[in-house]
């Protein structure tokens, strides 16, 4: 058994082709080709934290993965990272472990902002005047330079509850190439925005008005309460996109307007089917679309293999 | 983070009081002081295994463990063990990864065995003729190594399906202190042991009769469908023990027995109630008792922090 720390991992990660093997990933999930059990969950207190285990494998491939990632937001006041965890991989055939990815829930970060540049890359309008970031965590970065690769537009506008957040935001963003400009004023994003990532844990809708013309990709409501994105926008889209219909069936953004009825389940696309062809994307400049992201195992299983298919 | 390879783990184990670890973890969990989600579960079809995820932790307590144990029966024909995996345990506070136990599955089958210890404790009868054991491979043998520590009698009858299998059986538990006896006549078993250990994977019911005096306990049926005892053996039973109601609700025999309308939830006992004496267990040598082992993360929970306690 192979054990890999964070280091070797981002060493590795550049040599991967990770839009591609994620992509992959996307269109076998869809196509019902990957087995992925519900989420695991474990749920803290005191202090506040939580954990994921997300497992599965591809039918017929040679392995299968477990990814444990934790959450735990007063860590970042000791001087330790919100984020930890690790991913697993065993022998399909056999169960012996082949490796663990100490991956401190880098992993995790990675391949949740490549999905989000996956949908920006099916489902944003070709003008895309600024980009707005709803956030200014570690994926409200992360999202950005993933995007650098799909979108023209170096203009964002970024979201935030304070100076402080947005001093720290634009100190570690400098040297990217984007122009950044921040406010407190959500409406700033949805006037001026056509691309927008939400990367918040609220549970509280943030955006509540959307204009023609926006896409935007939902990806810090993760569970069964949190809330980005106010239900009334998911009704007026053109076009809702879930990674996983079961697990939106479940929480995150399409949960919530499945559960005040804004939306049917029958009208949710699944984002495999768009990249593989099987649905249509966004097809005029003005629609309104809206991707909700929870994370899928699949992601998980290939971001954890091309790791390992890279490794010296 | 450190990692403990199984030879670590089996010179640490004989320092372990392993009977008042896991005692004290039925003792919590039945409290409601341990968080068990449900189990998660992966399933392969070629060759056939499958994987158990079980994870959890004790409120105010310092870890949590996951678990993850394989079984591969085909493995052992390519010389393989069928059992396969690791605990993990982590910081309950920060999320960050303490230890790695590469048990192989050993942890598994040991907290398995001193479980099926602790119910006889308290509820084999005190009269015990012969101890029967169903099923001739690993914890058949495990299962007895336990017992011996709790129970008297020396005298065992175990029920097979070949030749072959007792060949090996009797050959590696030469070195024990039982006085070994096969057969491949269920009514055997039934018929002269007072104490009986279902320990196979079927998924028909192998024991259909029970004398007053008996106690059983059934441990191999861990999943929606194997079944090990005939529900009506649960429904003439004194006392029908639960690991967990509410994993028995789901697996195993009482499972079975729910299903079929044999039994009736609120007639099933919990062991930690049994163990913490909430709860009488059995009260005379005439009844018959019935213990439905499905294995609970409070087990793994216990000796994995058990090992680590004692590791040098």
């Amino acid at each position: 058994m192979r054990i890999i720390n964070l280091d070797e991992i981002k060493s590795v990660l550049p040599k991967v082709d990770l839009m591609k093997e994620i992509e992959a990933g996307f269109i076998a999930y869809s196509n019902g080709e990957v087995v992925v059990p519900p989420v695991g969950e474990l749920q803290f207190d005191s202090p506040p934290g939580d954990v994921h285990i997300k497992y599965g494998y591809i039918k017929n491939d040679d392995v299968y993965v477990i990814k444990i990632a934790s959450g735990f937001p007063q860590n970042v006041d000791r001087g330790l990272p919100n984020g930890n965890g690790m991913m697993l991989v065993f022998n399909q055939k056999t169960g012996k472990p082949i490796a663990i990815l100490k991956d401190e829930a880098y992993l995790t970060d990675v391949r949740t902002a490549v999905a989000g540049a996956i949908c920006a890359k099916y489902l944003a309008p070709k003008t895309v005047n600024n980009i707005g970031i709803v956030g200014t965590g570690l994926q409200a970065k992360m999202q950005l330079n993933y995007l650098s690769e799909i979108v023209d537009c170096k203009k964002v506008i970024v979201w935030g509850r304070s100076e402080a957040s947005f001093l720290k935001y634009q100190s570690e963003m400098k040297k990217s190439a984007f122009e950044i400009n921040t406010t407190t004023n959500i409406n700033d994003v949805f006037n001026h925005c056509q691309l927008i990532v939400t990367c918040t844990s609220s549970e509280i809708p943030l955006l509540d008005r959307v204009n023609p013309g926006t896409h935007i990709t939902a990806m810090g409501s993760d569970t069964l309460t949190k809330q980005e994105v106010d239900s009334s926008i998911l009704s007026e889209a053109d076009l809702v996109v879930a990674d996983s219909k079961s697990q939106c069936d479940v929480r995150g953004e399409i949960h919530q307007a499945l559960q005040s009825k804004d939306i049917l389940m029958e009208d949710v696309l699944e984002l495999g089917d768009i990249i593989s062809g099987k649905e249509k994307g966004r097809t005029s400049d003005t629609q309104i679309t809206i991707a909700d992201l929870t994370g899928v195992a699949v992601q998980d299983i290939q971001i954890a293999k091309a790791v390992l298919k890279y490794l010296p």
